[in-house]
């Protein structure tokens, strides 16, 4: 089943963006689109997670599973950012067993929300 | 179309919860059931918002909206909870005007996610 990982697009990280500059979220955005995007995995920009304390925010979902949102994410994390993701999207329900998860995705977990009852 | 609110059961807020105690999750949770719940809202229990950090926290979701998650929810925010669930259920979408959303919705917002695509 598809998963989708969402990228906050207008994700300031907390920070001022000296005007001219790429925000962070766009940044983040264009790299993981620049990386090899694993099977099941859709990428997809969206304006603004609320998460804007803790950015930049990224968030995965799919149907009849588990949702998460992340923060404090990096350029630097794309390759953990998309293990995850494609850890994700092979799961039945959304969730990944702990000991699998990456570091990232154990520390830096914002929310998750249970899947929508049909 | 229903909306549901999950409340973190096993919230604690941050802080310690000494033996033979409630944990202001469930507090929370007891309190929310106790009131009038408005027509087109659920309440579930949920066990863990993943946002230990910045508890209670609850969230709002339904089909075909976005969902949200909201953070340092106390029982004195019970009333206003209730009347910004009852606003969410009655958009088509999850969007709540800006103005109308209670405050601490607006301040307390720990995340939002896209609907699911169909």
């Amino acid at each position: 089943m598809t998963a989708v990982l969402h990228i906050c697009m207008t994700c300031r990280a907390g920070q001022p963006v000296p005007e001219g500059e790429v925000c962070p979220g766009a940044r983040l955005f264009t790299a993981i689109r620049s990386a090899d995007i694993p099977d099941g995995v859709a990428v997809r920009p969206v304006e603004c997670l609320s998460a804007c304390d803790h950015g930049c925010g990224i968030a995965l979902s799919k149907p009849g599973s588990w949702s998460y949102v992340y923060g404090r994410m990096t350029e630097a994390d794309v390759p953990e950012i998309l293990r995850g993701a494609a850890l994700y999207a092979a799961t039945p329900d959304g969730l990944v067993p702990w000991r699998d998860r990456p570091v990232i995705f154990r520390k830096q977990s914002l929310a998750r929300l249970p899947p929508l009852e049909s």
